[in-house]
């Protein structure tokens, strides 16, 4: 029997965001590994195993999968969104990359899904709707002086700006830098999105000039959309709109 | 009866990579608009009308579906990848801020899709795994000097960047000129992924260093991934896995 491993992107949070290529790979598989959350969203059935981590282990996760896979379990990496932005599948190839020669040659896929940043989008209209960048807040894994330099010229560059991770108890203070970056390089009118838990009954959508932007906006649910110098918002009695034209002047 | 317009995602292509949101959304209209081969995927039915269009008339289209809803239609603006990403979401905005006031009240969703880069992405390992920038390489509606600016900021904050619309018959030389942006901006080993038609039966990936890219191995089924200068790639018999890792250094 061949082991398999797929990378997984679950999607947002509501279930009709969840592609039927991953629902079949799902039905197919034994093992299903990822952060806790994530692996709760996949029901039990017999002959699954679910094996919930705590955050912050991504490296042994992905080990953990590789070593299922190579022993012939069909194995699915959940992440929610899409598993190639800020999620698990660099995780996996890392693993791949530092580990043994035969997990290169395992059958190995990657299933891609809508990142938040796509469909807190979609909700507010279409503020990435031209050249945008994606931008992970957390010092984790880069050091401050990086994430600010990257938006300083992201603003220079007049990309609209999907930001994710924003804000969590354990860096509660980096979004504020954040947005003190952004208030010496953008106008004080800019509009920004705060998109929290899109598609999932938590769901909230606000929509402020980054004057009024204060940190505790956001959480670790939130990803924060920042239009670009052309962003529009359209007033209307149901919540605006707000989008970006397709076309860029010199 | 209550019109509605929906602009919705229909993926890269592959049928299992459409939402079943989307799916459940094109059952339930009455109308589909859009550009011609988009207006194909879906499928003739009773009670359904197709309302095909060219390329380049994206206000035309979204102020003909606009009408539709307004006189009571279930329309769908469908556009291939995600509506949001150099897609027909910010037309249909633009429309309804130029057009009367009542389009503004109509009830408009939009619904994402998995976008062309994520795809392609997925089919190569996880080149977007870090920061990453979107930039449309069209300059139909926006100053070839913008891009170029852009590409080179783009550099400097040492994004990976996903490269829409990289070159048509009617723009046969702009993605020769990005090239050489590149190349002035970018070490000679860096990653570059060509990816074509991904999820489709003609899909073609091709993984080379900056230094070998040449503007025909783009085409308008293309979208072309740029790796930071922390890609890596790691070989392997079935074709080589590309990643950006997770970490960054100051």
């Amino acid at each position: 029997m061949m082991g398999w491993v797929a990378i997984a992107g679950l999607g947002p949070g509501d279930e009709r965001l969840v592609t039927p290529e991953v629902s079949a790979a799902l039905s197919d598989a034994t093992d299903i590994v990822g952060y806790i959350p994530y692996v709760r969203r996949v029901p039990a059935r017999p002959g699954l195993t679910r094996h919930e981590s705590d955050n912050r282990v991504e490296l042994d996760r992905a080990r953990h999968a590789l070593e299922l896979a190579a022993s012939g379990r069909r194995v699915i990496v959940v992440s929610s969104g899409d598993p190639g932005v800020f999620a698990m599948a660099s995780a996996v190839f890392e693993a791949i990359e530092a580990g043994p020669q035969h997990w290169r040659e395992l059958d190995i896929r990657v299933l891609p899904g809508v990142t938040a940043m796509l469909a807190a989008a979609a909700r507010a209209g279409a503020p990435l709707g031209h050249d945008f960048c994606a931008i992970n807040l957390s010092d984790n894994l880069k050091p401050w002086p990086v994430i600010a330099r990257r938006l300083r010229l992201a603003a220079e560059a007049d990309f609209a700006m999907a930001l994710y991770n924003p804000r969590s108890k354990s860096r509660p203070d980096g979004f504020g830098h954040a947005l003190e970056v952004l208030r010496e390089s953008c106008e004080a009118e800019r509009v920004l999105i705060f998109a929290r838990a899109v598609s999932t009954p938590d769901e909230r959508l606000k929509v402020v000039r980054l004057a009024d932007a204060r940190p505790e906006m956001a959480d670790m649910r939130t990803v924060v959309l920042v239009g670009s110098s052309a962003t529009r918002v359209i007033e209307r009695s149901g919540g605006p709109f707000v989008y970006t034209p397709r076309s860029a002047s010199a």
